[in-house]
């Protein structure tokens, strides 16, 4: 119980001979899987790893990247996932941070290990899980679960730690979380039920591994006993080729990989159609993209998740239904939807009081799933975890029916005059302009205000936009004192964090270079 | 956390003015729901309730039963929920064995109150929670909350005990279960999840509300903020009624109540349009009652939940789309579907060894859900118990993809000629006889076959069924040696438990009275 493990073990005796991984050609059996796991587990133990130790890992998606977690929590060692879109330098401080000293890398990441190795020299042993030649210096994966028995599971669980997340990425500074297995455990279940638990069907791994939103689910399908299915690094046609080929029944899109599916030439409904339940998160469905989904796939069960690592990571669910009539509820596809079972959710104002309905304060979470704190940094810790409550940063605001409105993060909110603005409500308000594509409101230094209102707009392919005709559009819509003062325009993406949020801090960045940011 | 009142606090904060329960005219909110729980709890208190302590209610459904549960859990005592089916005997036995000094009753079974205190004298107060005059000697519910103010939660939580549930009326010998607050917290998130949770809408307690069937949905209800809804005591036209008048959108309706919703002079599909999840229990639901179910309600969420009070009580789901698909899927409708997250189940032999699929032994499980032990029983819980796995007592067998399939109580087993026969086969059998309304089959003793196949048939009305028809109607369906031997016919319903099982127990005694029992 409050085991990670366990699934595993129950899916490998349930159904045997059921596909559990497909990558390509290479395909294993859950008691294949089982037995991989076992063997590399005992690998890692005769490499050092004993009870409580850290083995990173930073690869794109695959096979292995599952069968790490499995073999580490096996061994009883902790993951230390690293994000594949951070610096050389902020993941060697993620090794330091952690003491890891194991590390597995792919072929793609197998070259920045160098520059890792300069800021990071306590890794002692570093396994190459991709195929091919092994780079020199390097284990191979394959041999080492060939090289091994099967060993007996550590069987840790409840608050005993199951790995170290870093998160940071639109903050920061980067911060170890620390998760028990019990914190991971609850969050499968209550995952494994959204995602309709018993239906058989395969789960497509299109988000990266690294991260709790895919791992989540990843547990929940384990949880499930459903295949998985890998897509190394999202790209549309991929994606939409493995759907078809492997009949894909649920995966993680976000809104921004959805876009990119439906505008592609190739694009077919038809392909898609094993599709049962699609989760995302990061932000909210726009309206115009939902009803062209439900259009294309009326019973898709479109599932957004609210949540952060520090809670494992779930926090509120909008459900499939609340989709489907999102637009009869008065706007409650805008929201977050309700607290999942077993979490609990306050808003609160700066000094933790408990805020009317209606009012917008801080998010503050609890439930079995919430951290066991920051690793090495017990003030942070102190700040944050307070007596099992975990202090999200983010703003929001609840409806009479139980419903939470994200409105952004506390760090991001703008003081501008004196006034609180949400920098998620001017961009509602933006949006809705029809040759604006994607825009990000940030505070910029004002010298009166200040902080000062800045919209950041990507206009549609050929659309000609001009800053007055964004003046002129939220005029009205929004209060004055929140009214965008300047426009920039730009063609590219926005930088995404790892969750797929819009790194504002890197947004800011060019206009507080030479000034004392109000934010962090 | 793990806490049980916790639900009610965080809805009466997320929606203080909505509804919470409907009694008839009687409603309050959730506010007012928790500021009564709070005022019973202290009254409570003062009556002598410490933590740990028993508080035992024998009632019909009411809004009072549900601040029942919470005020005893507020206070930091148990619930003992009496089984409303049970003898003055068996229910004197349970107020014994628990220990409780309070006792809550309605005026239903205030009648009874002087035959079950005959036999348990040790209840020190007697709360009557019905509208009406109070009966000499008893407290009055309403007086008891007007004249005491809120008072803080004890918040029992983990491990701490929640109830002692008393069971074992298929098997004869009362058995208490104590279930802590953790395993009640975990069904109650799982099976929330399954009932839709985030939708609003209106819970219907139709089952009896001391059966933790009703009490895992009630939780579930709860940790939802949908309105209770309460039916004294199941009548078909009633309880139309209700889902008519308040919406009801969950309800909890065994196959046998359908059959009489279904039936019913006054039955229209339109006064029940607005339900949207059904749950049932107790046995599969025939095919032809869920195809007219379909026809009926073609959106109708109906899952099947199997369980027992030592799992507190959830096991196996088999969820809407297994019901819908289920004539497509070679039976499965047939299963209890699989095993829920976080609950493991194993196949066992007698020895406690696993068996493969397919074969059929004891079904095993184990889930933070599961009993702390038999209250007062360390040789019973020993025996049941073990390392965490609850024995549960049906044998069942396990598909390729997981379903569980249960055949019987392994104490209903026929032993017939040195063959085990599962009477559910011969049952399953003998029900698609177009004459057939019902069929229970026991052992009957035999001098030749030690046990012999007994089928005791309801046929339908103005039917003319004749034992012959059933021995030609069974032969080449099952084999020889489960044929069925003799066959006797009865119209009344059969006798069922609070659960709504056969209660096969009785059925079996006429033929045993002057035999020594091979079964129990």
């Amino acid at each position: 119980m409050y085991n990670l493990t366990q699934p595993l073990k129950t899916v490998a005796m349930a159904k045997p001979n059921k596909l559990a991984t497909i990558m390509g050609e290479r395909q294993h059996t859950w008691s294949e899987m089982q037995d991989r796991v076992s063997r590399l587990a005992k690998g890692l133990r005769d490499l050092g790893v004993n009870q409580g130790d850290r083995v990173a890992m930073l690869s794109l998606n695959s096979d292995r990247y599952l069968e790490y977690y499995y073999a580490v929590w096996w061994s009883g060692g902790l993951v230390v996932p690293l994000n594949t879109r951070w610096s050389a330098t902020e993941n060697a401080y993620a090794l330091n941070d952690s003491g890891a000293k194991i590390l597995l890398v792919d072929r793609a990441f197998s070259l920045q290990l160098d520059d890792i190795q300069k800021e990071a020299n306590g890794v002692k042993s570093v396994i190459f899980c991709d195929d091919g030649e092994v780079p020199a210096g390097m284990l191979d994966y394959e041999a080492l679960i060939r090289g091994y028995q099967p060993c007996d599971d550590a069987e840790r669980s409840g608050d005993d730690l199951a790995g170290i997340y870093y998160t940071g990425g639109t903050t920061g500074f980067p911060k170890g979380v620390m998760l028990s297995h019990q914190a991971i455990w609850y969050n499968n279940v209550v995952n494994s039920v959204n995602v309709n638990y018993n239906r058989g069907g395969a789960y497509l791994h299109a988000a990266p591994m690294f991260h709790l939103a895919d791992g989540a689910y990843s547990g929940a399908t384990m949880s499930s006993g459903m295949t998985h299915v890998f897509l190394p690094t999202f790209d549309p046609q991929r994606a939409m080729d493995m759907v078809e080929q492997y009949s894909v029944t649920h995966t993680i899109l976000v809104p921004t990989m959805w876009g990119m599916v439906l505008s592609h030439p190739q694009f077919d409904p038809e392909k898609l159609k094993s599709l049962h339940t699609c989760i995302y998160g990061a932000s909210p469905m726009p309206e115009g993209l939902l009803s062209q989904l439900l259009e294309y796939f009326p019973n898709l069960n479109i599932i957004q998740g609210y949540g952060q690592t520090e809670m494992g990571p779930v926090i509120t669910n909008l459900n499939a239904e609340d989709h489907r009539e999102g637009f009869k509820q008065g706007g409650k596809l805008r929201s977050a939807g309700v607290a999942v079972p077993g979490v609990e959710v306050r808003i609160c104002d700066e000094n933790g009081h408990d805020l009317a309905n209606g009012e917008v304060g801080e998010i503050y979470a609890r439930s079995p799933g919430a951290m066991s704190g920051y690793w090495n940094l017990p003030k942070q810790t102190e700040q944050t975890l307070i007596n099992g409550w975990v202090k999200t940063g983010d703003g929001a605001y609840r409806d009479e029916d139980g419903f939470i409105f994200i409105v952004d993060r506390v760090k991001d909110m703008i003081v501008s005059g004196g006034e609180n603005v949400f920098s998620a409500e001017v961009e509602n308000a933006i949006s809705t302009h029809p040759d604006v594509e994607a825009v990000a409101v940030i505070g910029i230094p004002s010298d009166k205000w200040g902080e000062a209102v800045h919209a950041i707009v990507i206009p549609k392919r050929d659309a000609n936009l001009t800053e007055d005709s964004i003046f002129s559009h939220t005029k009205g819509k929004i209060a004055n004192y929140k009214q965008p003062r300047s426009v920039s325009f730009r063609e590219e993406a926005f930088p995404l964090s790892g969750a797929g949020k819009v790194l504002k801090r890197e947004l800011r960045e060019p206009y507080w270079q030479d000034k004392t940011s109000a934010v962090n």
